[in-house]
């Protein structure tokens, strides 16, 4: 990751949420009353540092800035890069140095979001490695299967791990999913109705679960109205098949592929480039990375 | 669980936060501009089916019905008593009953509580069950290291497991652990210093890593002031001898052990019968559970 | 307007915005410290009408409803349908039932409401009529150019008009406009590294102002990446030749028309059918409608 | 204007609301996500100017200083004073300088803002200059028939345009209209009870809509708690008998005149020099200015 | 305190203050982590009692009814009505039923609630019943002396005792006090200055603390200007002199006395008739009286 | 009183409570419209003092600093420290330097708090001494019976005027009082219950009325259950032959003396040096503390 992307994930993530309202908000779920009895009267400076004790990518770290040099008013100095992998450790990552009872204040917050963090950055550049190895074009996205309350967060991992995020919220993007098309009676109908009622500027999805209603789409005509279209739950086999037939049905469609996606399938799905693979895995299943806070001499 | 844990469990949550307004915090979160474009015309009245698709304890259930019945104006029906074990899968746990547009608006939502709280139930539950063979003394705890944001939720879960809760934040209780004590340069100055601060109805809990700060305690005469001394990373072998020692010499205090606690050692130090045994890994570890919303026709 | 379209717009204000809290910040407004004196302590029950003084259409109504029957607790019956036009004036068009003090308190409001909504709704069926009467193709927008917290409701009124709303917000879709182009130095390259940026479900929507720009864009091979072209001041005549132009040059993109028009133009542009033409005007030009609240015997 | 109203206004207006909070609640209606997508990313400083694009009094600048230098973060300077009249345009206002991201953000509302209140101002003027002609006395007064949420920017507009702000809200200042004496069954019987119920601090405004109401007020004696009368709706003709007979009965007594004041009649009623004329045409029928925002090379 | 009264009160009251957010505040001071571990799970329903232990007048039942009904749903019964004398005590005055969770949840606010506005009202009918035994006239007024927070709980209980309200905030009525005086240089100057600025339906009352000073506003000529005239800090001897001169020259405005008035000197006070008198003593001399709640068998 | 008791008394509160909102809220209750328009127009800088002018310990220094420094840009210099008697009075105790509509703004909100927050440090002072005279053992506590929303406020002059806080809240603590044994049915019933719900980190205090509670305490064996013992309303006569017995059954448990202590009793009390005393008194029947504000020429 270079310095432009760097930026580009902060301001993004910053845009997009009132972060040190967020943190505010994670602290006080922590310290309700305000007081942590154990350390409120310790005035004196000190300095802490922040170690990693498990190799990974470091995941985090703008939200830990914040935390410390806004809200704590604790200086922070981060030995390494956001998004860097850490082979040799136990490494010290982050150097604290301010009062300590307001380091001892932020520690726990600090290191249950660099855990899931870190974790989440992970095991999405394990996806997106497969990838990789196999196709230039085709990106690895994320769900809205998260943590409520701390999905921004977590897509933002998934940004540093190599992802692209797929919706933030139901607000940006419209999708047509199996429980539309039950209600609407078909895929055709549901598209003409909803297609109705969105916002000109936003992008339509829909879900297909079989070759059936992709035909019926075509036989519709309604392949233009159709910005993306999701392949869900198709076995590999079915997909070396059906990523042909769309590509040469729907020419200004970009094609995702979803469901069944694991580290053991993604580099053979990957193979047949479709546009996006998307995948819950990388966030639902991430392992929390092993983080300490420790008061230097 | 019985009837009567229920109400304890519903009452205990429902008071520590305010459920409703979590919730709506939560949708906001999927739902920022309101809108969800595919759905907000389906002024009509369709049923729906949530669906256990792995053997799961059913955990969520309270938070299912205030998302539904009190925000979306939605009906609940639960086929199953929350905190029940269902092995009989794909299984119907919930019906909804109401608009198309509001059960849409909550689903995600819905289903990314139960994944979760099931998940950490189930684990939980493992960790008990281990325990309960050798002693029916000794109990689980949770700890601190929580999702932040959804912390009260998972900590609900560790009950419906069969845990109980840790400290639910630094405000209920006093803890002095490594990192106090190198501050105040020993355990027993911590301990006397802290001591001075702290309000006259909150216990103190001492955090100790080896036998000598056991034994300076003892030297200062301690002993009484320390409401729950925890023994944290001591190998299974040195719990065998350390516990009996501290049951000795701290007849009034309650044990906890903590670090290093899985499915493996467990069984070993509950036959030890500590007071309790505390572990992140319940929450840390858990694996979410496979459900989904399904339209009926 | 039929009721079908009633229950869109409604859904779709009313999901949009918290209706309620945003009448309840209104009314603060008007009454930050609660308290009417020259009403407060009239507890008994009356009967009042609202007015229509000019011949309009009737625009409001659903805030009314919220405004007197879920915050004030006054019934409220409407003797027409929202949408409609009222010729014959004066005419009582809303009766009210309740305590005389919360009658008094919600009156100004309501009426600040009615008269502007109802302005906007007028002026924009007179643009909307002009299009009709050559198109059956071509659509209204609205724009960006509103009174500031009061956006949601101006446009709801250009819906009820029978306009298209352009984005709500810059939140929901990305548009290219001069100052980008600036800033980047070319359309194509602006076009180039937006795109980069963008998540995958949002529309792009390029705004020029010549012909060049247009030309620049097809070199560079981009126009499949433009949702949506806007031609920006250009006049009728060079209108006419730009749009079969790019009508054909990008066979998948929306045309948009903007600048320079109003009620003198818009029929002649509207011949041209290209699919939206966009106004300020219809919100910034309207004229206030003349209703009055009255007591009954 | 002088620099001493300068004071006077800004004061006045950034006491009676919390400007920033406004400003802020404002932004978050044109971007409710945080996130504009073409521009979040532009990262370096750039200079850019409003213009103003027809002859008009500038009015809205301390709310440009406050959005843009307080919430964005970007330099302002203004090239006139608020309340300058400037004629020759198009011309240059205001320079900022900033970020590229933090300039478009704020963008369109600094122009909604300023388009709306200078308009304001300039049909205020025109108003108040008509009374200027005849009277150095008589003050002209806003109402409440404002644009919802928006009032006091509009009020504010309204003191730069050179009139005196009637009523901010209901909260300052007891008023018995139409309606209060209609429940009351007479005008003196509305003044008797109500006068119970007010606070000591506050004037009461009686409003009278014919000779009669006057007199009944004289019979009973109730001339002295009658601080302001407003005589409402009377053509030019009666006011010339009316005034100087209520300046007669009512000696301690401000007069207000309303209803069916205009750019054609102010100059006759203005010559009766009652103290206080009231329109609510200034904030109604005022035309947005139009202003635009460019990025200088 | 008949029972119109009682609907005056009770409707300004919560007309100023949204009662229901207020006691919601205050019940979170009280338990701000939301459980009660002693009885949260305490799901019985229950009949309790609050007992009056000291003769009193009954003070505070309308926020007593909101916090037990609204926020706690528990029945709330009253024996005696708002504003009773109760001699014989210990007397049952309030029957409570409901969970027993929730009445031992507002049993703490409720007393403090009805402990300290009964003690005022007791206090300021002491005062009233002086005025009353010499004058018909005068009223009692309070003053701007109160606990922060509390205030309009505190100038409820006020009304209640029998006396009128001064302002509830800086915000409703102008006042010119001694420190104005100092900046301004003079009384005189200080009056023309500030009549610039304030609204034209808010009354100026003018604090002035010797003869000097009322002299200089007649020498002004500004005695119409003054809607109240507060005479502070005059002896009983200097009033008998000053309030006829004042009468005399001020024949419009309302006489204010304050400062120096206690229960010893309130009667020859009221003798000389003055508009009102103002004191601090009835809130902050006034003594808790003694409340219980007892659950009943 | 200490610096470092100084530091301890100022982050107990400034961590318990979010002083600046605080004090927010009390300044709007204050000047909710927040325009004084006697004053909003000053800019000048002006000197003024706050003045005691009775005998005194002074409190409430820290919220001075917060309102005049951080929201209202006012220099402070106090010319005594927090908590020192200051016997020669009038006395000059903070310099106020800066705007003078910002001084005035502040004046009655400042002049409330330390009035009342001294009158409490007053009182306490007097308990304590006399408990100090016979016993340095003995700590005197405060109670929950406070002001409702200026709670911490006075709990922290009880801290300023020598006391120790008991429970702030409902949430720092668990307390077994008369109503909870009512519902058991028995003081050993509600031990045995509620012990079963609290978290092991927070102390259990009992309320007993008689010996017979006691007893039945120590017949069932609970007496290492209970924490803290209050011994409720007991007479002197009684406490001296129960303190000895509880003493010697309750070798581990804190004595908490309440009920009738007052400056007569509370020697002979704590001459039977129980580990606490807590009353209601210093709180609610402190006495405001006359304090003013004075414009310096």
């Amino acid at each position: 990751m270079n310095i432009k992307d760097k930026i580009y994930f902060e301001n993004y993530i910053f845009e997009n949420i009132n972060v040190r309202e967020k943190l505010l908000e994670f602290l006080k779920e922590d310290i309700p009353l305000g007081v942590d009895y154990s350390s409120f009267f310790l005035d004196k400076n000190i300095k802490a540092v922040i170690l990693l004790k498990e190799p990974s990518f470091l995941c985090g770290l703008p939200f830990i800035k914040v935390l410390f040099e806004e809200i704590l008013n604790v200086k922070v100095k981060s030995l390494y890069k956001e998004g860097s992998y850490i082979e040799k450790v136990p490494a010290n990552v982050i150097i604290l140095e301010g009062k300590a009872s307001k380091i001892l204040k932020g520690e726990r917050l600090a290191l249950n979001i660099l855990q899931r963090l870190s974790g989440i950055a992970n095991l999405t550049r394990k996806f997106v490695e497969k990838i990789r190895k196999v196709s230039k074009k085709t990106y690895l996205l994320d769900t809205r299967k998260t943590t409520p309350g701390f999905r921004l967060l977590e897509k933002y991992a998934s940004l540093v791990g190599g992802a692209k995020n797929h919706r933030l919220s139901l607000s940006d993007g419209v999708m047509i999913k199996d429980n539309h098309i039950k209600i609407f009676g078909s895929v055709s109908k549901a598209i003409k109705e909803i297609k109705k009622h969105i916002p000109i500027t936003l992008k339509l999805e829909v879900e297909v679960e079989n070759k059936a209603q992709i035909d019926e789409i075509i036989e519709n005509n309604l392949q233009d109205e159709v910005d993306i279209l999701m392949l869900d739950n198709f076995s590999v086999e079915k997909l070396k098949e059906i990523i042909p037939y769309v590509k040469k049905h729907f020419p200004k469609t970009y094609i995702e592929v979803s469901g069944g996606v694991n580290l053991d399938t993604i580099e053979e799905i990957a193979k047949l480039e479709p546009d996006f693979i998307s995948t819950s895995k990388t966030i639902l299943q991430a392992k929390a990375v092993d983080y300490s806070l420790e008061i230097l001499d």
